[in-house]
């Protein structure tokens, strides 16, 4: 048998865990996926992984020889988790924990951070070659990671790259989940997107195609703004008038070599893609105004190959 | 003789050129300062530094190892120096020009990341201890400079911390020397408030003591806000609710341990201290509300504190 080491990459979400066996170069040999066991708060979910950690390293000849995970919550430098209010976890240290179970070296990073720098490597593998990067990711809320020097940046308090919540909505009259008013996620999540529109519906009475769903979703707001459907493309217009906003105050900040969106928000694809850019282009300081504005590639996987990459890169 | 090695830390300014002698420590041991001589392209700059660098090895008895360098422009990894409008220099490499001339190793910096730097070298002399720290900095304009892991956060374009130009001021009808509209430094830099506060001189009659001066500037006004002045406390509130939102827009990204608030506007001292950090915590994300803001200590010689830092640390 070759010589050749592995090691794990693992995203514990909210619902599943994906665990994926990864080569040194980053490469995915295997992957699995297995419910997040979430009763008894969370203490199942360790021995989960640990059990399948021992059955994988039976099957890789015990050449699998680190761990990278990632985690819903905040995690400071040392990998110690301070509350997932997701998976119903306290203050777990995670490093020492699963390093003391398995044997194995452990690297423990936040979930955004991990799908950060899982994309990040993933745009590496073309022609360009970046050592930084701004990833934000569209979904339920607005979420991010920000890459220097090849790492993620964490922050004092664990909320580098917070960008769903920048306070740029200077016209929002309800409060944030978080409690502040005008944070970007309002506007620019899932569930933003589908907030504008239907105050945009209530506030006139143009026919539109969103008039005719029983459900409105993100979906079908940017669907019916694709067929030209005049409410949707203004709610488009202000989504992304304010995504672009948001990417510029970040890129005024951090001044990154690469912008990925990624999320289940950015399967709207190339027309979303290029409203951004546009956006962006207009409100960011001129010297950051080629920044290449892209696609994720990865999906829901961004977070476990992120995961290797950590432990991989340690 | 001891056996102490010495540094340059040296500030290139539009005006003057700030020159310390530094120990290994970064404490400064003599301090020198010459014109900046613009013309002829700015062509005479680096001789005069030569000139001086001579002249202090020989009283130093070559003890002095290196030089930390500060220019108003952008600098690439590799000490090059992208337009100094300012000094009327173009392309220059800086770096390896004055290694060549020198015999010394060189390092290079954007003025405000070398004022950053010195500004967080010097809070770190306190009782806690930095890794990372926001430095804004009040004058002309607003700039800025962030440092990650000790080293400033240049950039892909040399356009990190960039703050001036967040593009935050949504209600603003005037374009910026930079060309966009509502960037931060339109309403806060001493240019800014002066144009705020002419601006509500205009819009109303009501009393003020603004309108007794002949000429208005930053320190008048703050000077009249402290005494009461409703207009000028109207202004004062403007200017530091962008501030505190442009902070809390950058500490959404960066998420840093410390706010070091600089420039000739931070001498209106507490009073602006209070108002900012204010306006920071009510539109931060809350877990970095308690990062604390205070106020620069260095003065004019925080570029070259933080050019003799750079070469330091190299």
């Amino acid at each position: 048998m070759s010589n050749k080491k592995y090691y794990f990459g693992i995203d514990i979400g909210g619902t599943t865990i994906k665990a994926g066996i990864f080569d040194e170069q980053g490469i995915l040999d295997k992957k699995e996926e297995f419910p997040t066991r979430k009763e008894e708060g969370g203490s199942k979910i360790l021995g989960d992984i640990v059990d399948f950690v021992k059955k994988k390293q039976e099957e890789y000849d015990n050449k699998i020889i680190g761990i990278g995970i990632g985690v819903p919550g905040s995690v400071t430098q040392d990998g110690v988790v301070n509350k997932c209010v997701n998976l119903g976890w306290g203050v777990i240290n995670v490093k020492e924990e699963l390093s003391k179970l398995t044997g194995l070296e452990v690297c423990v990073g936040n979930d955004a951070n991990m799908a950060a720098l899982g994309e990040y490597a993933k745009a590496n593998e073309g022609e360009e070659s970046y050592s930084s990067a701004l990833f934000i990711t569209l979904g339920t809320g607005v979420g991010g990671g920000i890459i220097v020097d090849g790492k993620p940046l964490i922050g004092a308090n664990g909320a580098a790259a917070e960008i769903g919540h920048l306070p740029i909505v200077w016209d929002e009259s309800e409060n944030c989940n978080c409690g502040k008013k005008g944070c970007l996620e309002q506007v620019a999540s899932a569930t933003g997107v589908v907030r504008t529109a239907n105050r945009l519906l209530n506030a006139s009475d143009e026919p539109s195609l969103l008039r005719k769903q029983d459900y409105i979703s993100a979906k079908t707001v940017f669907d019916a703004a694709k067929e030209g459907d005049m409410i949707a493309l203004q709610a488009v217009k202000r989504v992304t008038h304010f995504l672009g906003l948001g990417l510029a105050c970040a890129c005024g900040v951090v001044d990154p070599q690469i912008i990925i969106i990624g999320g289940g928000m950015s399967k709207a694809g190339e027309f979303l893609r290029v409203e951004i850019e546009k956006e962006y282009k207009e409100n960011v300081f001129h010297p950051s105004r080629k920044t290449p504005v892209v696609l994720a590639k990865l999906g829901n996987d961004a977070g476990m190959y992120g995961a290797a990459q950590l432990i991989i890169n340690s």
